[in-house]
């Protein structure tokens, strides 16, 4: 018996194209509005925003979209990353399950972020664009299209929510290490910043605040552009080289899941991993069921409506139909600041509302101890996000002990740890605990949904 | 032109065996002798500290020392790790000379450590011992034998220099992850750690204090052994993976080095990379160059004294030939944590002696200039200690230019430096300086050293 199983697929087996699970869907999302006239949005009206080939891409029904030369480049300093069966971990659960997990953290980043920044440095820069304004929350996005722009010659600019930029001052130094610009969030180098800090000169930021602000810079100057790490079509395209990357793999393995797994927040890595699966499920009626994690704290696709909203607190972003806790939601402080968002990228949505994905919501403190476990058993201390998926996965691993049946289950391990010690630590010291929205704040961000009929 | 060049060794290639260079050179390296008899040490006085296959590697001169199943199973974690050549810091330095780097970081904990933590916690754990003490600096040694220790099921105890202590709480929360105990050094743990205090109760500690503090647990506790993270040839051993793939990854390349470089402050990861290309100087007559890179405020190599010594600062291990800074020298508090140790490996310093390696010492600030250049056109960031090597390769590659000829240079890239961006934010800020060992401190620390004739 072997007790480290990795499943390396050659480099000629990188992925030449990506997957576009919209050319499958038996009925197409909601179109993507314009917030003043109720419209449809055409690509001109993104134009300030996005190089027009991001744009086509967010519009794109083609199933197979290729991967330019240049970024499959650089996405073999680290791809095709590993899949690995955890044989230790299931031995530690005594379950008949099997548990395979696809490692994102081999990235130099430390995430699967770099999958679409690298892509989107790119098109920019084929575009003209040497500029691109962005935000983060726990950091991962922030460092990745730093380290994509850097290899780019892109200048990278970073508002970064203040209590992350505050709390961690080292994430701050790995981006600007890469050559990128953090600007704490709320800022008075915007309008929107700057209002928001005559209300609130304390303002700790959000997400939804730091976005308002870097589309700001955007829409307003003419030589630099926007990029999301999320959300929205075609970052999560751009993903998909992981689910792709572990079919092969788990073909390798001679396996197919009964379930995948991944977390989600804005719903980048989740779509990664699984719209190939879900691929396969409406084209080939494969039986596979697909489950997002997402945290109790923050849970659009358990608690959410599933309507018309903004991607920002700002209110600049055109409006797309998503589940969503509402723009002005602000979730509580709790540990896996990747999942804080108060929306589900729309795509994703679209699948929970076609019934082709499923969802659950856990609690922090549960997570980590699921982190732990795992770090423990397999070597590898995950980042906060990927505790999710590892609690679904042995939740899911010791279901089948109970019921005594056999499942292949297969998640994403999106991410490791290393900038978020902090966290342990606290677990650890045992000031971590499990924290609750405010319902009376659900409702009232809820009911200050746009009216869209 | 690729940018991302990768030799990837396919898994079946892993090294089934470890290289010892003793079995090659030309004269043996002198004895360790018993600090109070002065004669040789025999395998029964280290055997309350280490399993007797650990000690019959330490005085093997078999030439090929096979790696356990067991062993290259967890390696198969993460190795063969990937050479990469540097193409893009190659066109930035505007060099003839081809670049390359192996690269440890990959490894869960970070860096190359594991490859002799894992060996290191497989014997004893063959040897049927279930608790190790250690001490550790930076962190990096610690926390690849917290790993080891969670996978082979031995509990480890990590005596951590305070000021690291207290200044790296996260490389501490790392540690407590894999389910490690760390204690500040100098501890009351320890008749020595309480000696210490009661001279100096505010002592910062230093890693010479650190290891007679866990040497001491291990030689006064039946059930408890003890392990060292570099300095002996059984860890050098152990290290050899490295440069065992990176000569099949250089031949994989249609190329062989001019000049092996990597940092040095123990000579582990040096001696990993660099002993298979001296058996290869030695046997078949190869011309290369070989570098050791060591800072400049902690300069054994290139000031200290190659005579017998202790290894730790409480004189309680036995004496060892190397080149010392004498061990009650106390280098400054810099960066890189990894290289602040007052003795060079027995077996690197006998290299020296022989002629086979060359060293130089370089300013931290000038190290971590390269690191950054490394970071914006490679896409890593390094550690402060894998810096050195960095620097010390960009001065060939430049000297290269300067000269008008080609060579080709292989660097050790032994780990990340994600849990150092503090330092990496001092540079960025203008805090981080050149700092200069005290020459009366070294005098007098020389002047200390033990007489033996």
């Amino acid at each position: 018996m072997t007790d480290t199983v990795k499943y390396v697929l050659d480099e000629s087996r990188l992925p030449t194209h990506w997957y576009n699970l919209a050319a499958d869907l038996p009925e197409p999302p909601p179109p993507v509005l314009h917030p003043g006239t109720g419209q449809p949005v055409g690509p001109d009206d993104l134009a300030p925003l996005f190089p027009m080939a991001l744009i086509l891409q967010e519009v794109s029904t083609e199933r197979e979209i290729g991967i330019p030369e240049p970024v499959r480049e650089v996405y073999r300093q680290w791809r095709p990353s590993p899949l690995y069966r955890a044989r230790r971990l299931e031995r530690a659960l005594d379950t008949p399950a099997r548990i395979y997990y696809k490692y994102e953290g081999v990235s130099p980043p430390g995430s699967h972020k770099p999958n679409t920044a690298v892509a989107q440095a790119f098109y920019n820069r084929e575009a003209g664009i040497r500029k691109i304004s962005t935000e983060t929350g726990a950091g991962q996005w922030g460092s990745s299209l730093a380290f994509a722009g850097a290899l780019f010659g892109i200048e990278v600019q970073v508002f970064m929510v203040r209590v992350s930029y505050d709390q961690k001052p080292y994430r701050r130094a790995f981006m600007e290490t890469f050559g990128a610009r953090c600007i704490p969030s709320p800022s008075d180098q915007t309008n929107y910043g700057r209002q928001v800090l005559a209300e609130h000169p304390d303002s700790p930021g959000s997400l939804g605040i730091a976005i308002s602000e870097a589309v700001e810079v955007a829409a307003t100057s003419a030589d630099t552009n926007y990029a999301l790490g999320s959300v929205l079509n075609h970052v999560l395209l751009h993903q998909t080289v992981i689910g792709l990357e572990a079919k092969e793999q788990m073909a390798m393995a001679g396996d197919y899941p009964d379930v995948v797994i991944a977390c989600a927040g804005g719903g980048s890595n989740f779509a990664g991993l699984t719209f190939p699966f879900i691929g396969d499920k409406l084209r080939e009626g494969r039986s596979v069921r697909i489950v997002a994690a997402e945290p109790a704290a923050c849970p659009s696709l358990t608690r959410g409506t599933y309507a018309y909203d903004f991607g920002d607190t700002g209110k600049m972003t055109p409006l797309v139909k998503m589940h969503t806790l509402g723009s002005s939601f602000v979730p509580p402080g709790f540990h896996a600041g990747g999942l804080r968002y108060h929306g589900m990228a729309p795509l994703v949505s679209h699948a929970k509302e076609l019934g082709l994905i499923e969802a659950v919501a856990l609690m922090q403190t549960a997570c980590f101890e699921a982190g732990v476990t795992f770090a423990r058993h397999e070597g590898i201390v995950p980042a906060p996000e990927a505790t999710h998926a590892i609690r679904a996965a042995i939740d899911e691993a010791l279901r089948a002990k109970e019921e005594g049946r056999p499942r292949t289950i297969l998640f994403n391990l999106s991410g490791h740890g290393h900038f978020d010690m902090g966290a342990y630590s606290d677990y650890f010291a045992g000031r971590l605990v499990d924290q609750h929205y405010d319902e009376n704040e659900l409702s009232a961000a809820l009911a200050g949904l746009p009216k869209v009929e």
